[in-house]
């Protein structure tokens, strides 16, 4: 009963993520404060683009504001949805690590809640989903990336998930995210190493699909990638996309509050605070 | 108990595939209506040719003798068998998909039923085993040649499951079967595309492992690929492909009852009857 | 609770591991009998080197000094961990097949087990780990190297687990660890051809990273890996590593017992039996 159960966990999946959030209504085309939706008349696609200044922080708001986009361009029954940025510079810099320096617990535990949602949204998303990655995308950018079916990036970028240069232990469903897209091998060697790839080799190790000169050259892939579906029945096409992407999915359905938990206990760990302590003030020495 | 669970697991399965057909007893070198076994005596390996004109469709009468002659090559103890077709332009055309058109529920049920035996029956065949593709292999053709150890495949042909373009969703073993041979990635675009791979694609994403230039030199790849065996003791060659397969033959052999279930539950949605039906209008189109 | 578990995991290894065993107390760049620790001042990297004469057979007593030398180096805080062979021509033969000849099944499970803890102490070691594979790797020469997060290679040499070729059925944590370095349908060729790489060949499928001319350089190329981890939390860097892994060996620690009752029940067949002595008469004839 995998389809069954494939399309009960839709029914079960959307409540967990609309949940006590209040979805603005929008039309096509309209925008809510952080992100932009522009849909193609002719193709049918919607560009989702990421519009915190400067660098796309996951905030609170911004993934509140994801959230509400994707699930719109989902009911709106688009084409395929491409996962953008308005800032040339940054695709996303990742989470708010603000929000897990001597973090309210119960403002933790809302921060990693909308975190789990987004991901969830982003990897069961039932449409043809593609990423072009006009800037750097380290963090919880990759694993935005990562979410979806296909990348294409520009060149002279970073992308990966550098966690354990500033003391995180990610999850295992971001794990899961990597290993869906790279061998295990180098998902091991890259995750420890706190890795980032450049655009090329993001490329020769498969961790991007394409590279692009211009984000309207990379738009224009993303497009192309995804009418390579238009032979095939788009209710098919979803089920399927949800079976293989059922394993990496069960272990977070099956027990949210478990991750939740372990990773307000690991934030919240003298050993993790100092080191993002020393880390954001690397970052403010850098500026 | 990995081992003797895996030994139980062979009696266990027998008795499955087995149980209620009458199995004709075939001399070597006999042939079954719509399949034949040539046992080669110096190499004493047994090539098992489909021969069900115009395609090699996957009837229930096609897929009972496959089994049937599958088992019979794995008590012969035959050195290996080598699956091929004995039509040159098509290795099989995968199911029969006229049973799946307005089903009667219980002949549908026992047709399913068929297909997991076939496929326990040579994912799990104790001898070495290869297909030679001589022939296009779409669809359950494809998912044949993946439950075999290795693949050479003529030049200009296509391979792949393109379930999604007639608006079918496979079940997950055969997700399994493409994902033992092709990395997670790959398969997950191919399946949700419908893509089918021409013969030199095939061969660059590992989907078949030789291409050969002629059915002959076809055959003799896949003898020396089987010859690989010969310092091998048989039993723990046998043991140690069971110990590789078990995770993709886990969900299915625990619950056989509810792939059937999921199976006759989609087929005959609307959807899927619908889309069929398209499909098969289509192919009539085409002749 | 992943994190937790894996805290707790390490914990719970930790008694199993030293049970019983009475740990000699080494100084750094101590030798206990059969290996050697060599910590570098300036880099702070252990070298360990296996050095039983002639082919570093992993006897009861060359375990027990590798778990101890393990341990020690961990508990010393060194930066990472080179696991090398003193001898020129081998790295390590494997396990000591003498111990599998018609045993006293008492000692045989005191054998298995200490092979089961050397993997699980160096698979899950905290520190980075690096073999610098300076001679012939075999059989559990192999899942020893497999262990480790980085293997450099001399030339003209081979590795690979050849178990099938002497009958022997290994452990599915013996493939899991083959599987956490090459591609599934790779891994499953090797294991039922009982296929020993040359050190080009391995090089080619991703089962070592790195070919280089002299010991002297292997270890330089090791300790540059090593390096690779300089900018990363060490504790955040462990728990990954170990959340990566985790899947490996999950069933063998959830049921150690059941691993062990499988392999004295097939060693003790008359197949295994008959198949072993025929291996060790062949490699008499050899000499």
């Amino acid at each position: 009963m995998l389809r069954n159960r494939l399309i009960d966990g839709v029914r079960r999946i959307k409540p967990i993520l609309c949940g006590g959030q209040s979805l603005r209504s929008l039309a096509n085309g309209a925008t809510s404060k952080l992100t932009t939706i522009e849909v193609d008349d002719r193709s049918g696609i919607a560009t989702l683009s990421m519009n915190l200044p400067p660098v796309n922080t996951l905030t609170m708001e911004l993934m509140h504001d994801l959230i509400d986009s994707i699930n719109q361009i989902e009911s709106n029954k688009s084409r395929g949805l491409i996962l953008t940025s308005s800032n040339d510079k940054v695709f996303s810099a990742g989470l708010d690590l603000n929000e897990m320096l001597n973090p309210d617990v119960e403002r933790l535990r809302l921060f990693w809640t909308r975190f789990q949602d987004l991901w969830l949204a982003l990897h069961l998303c039932g449409l043809p989903t593609a990423a072009a990655i006009n800037g750097h995308s380290p963090a919880a950018g990759c694993v935005l990336a990562t979410a979806c079916e296909y990348r294409v990036m520009l060149p002279n970028l970073f992308i990966g998930i550098h966690a354990t240069r500033f003391s995180f232990v990610i999850s295992k469903w971001m794990m899961n995210s990597y290993q869906s897209v790279l061998p295990r091998r180098i998902v091991e060697r890259a995750l420890n190493q706190g890795k980032l790839f450049a655009s090329q080799e993001a490329l020769d190790v498969g961790l991007v699909d394409e590279i692009a000169c211009s984000k309207e050259e990379a738009l224009s892939k993303c497009a192309a990638f995804i009418a390579t579906f238009d032979k095939t029945n788009p209710v098919a096409r979803c089920l399927t996309k949800r079976m293989c992407r059922e394993p990496d999915v069960r272990e977070l359905l099956q027990d949210r509050a478990a991750d939740l938990k372990e990773c307000v206990d690991y934030v919240t760990t003298p050993l993790f605070q100092e080191g993002l302590c020393a880390h954001l003030e690397g970052l403010k020495k850098r500026k």
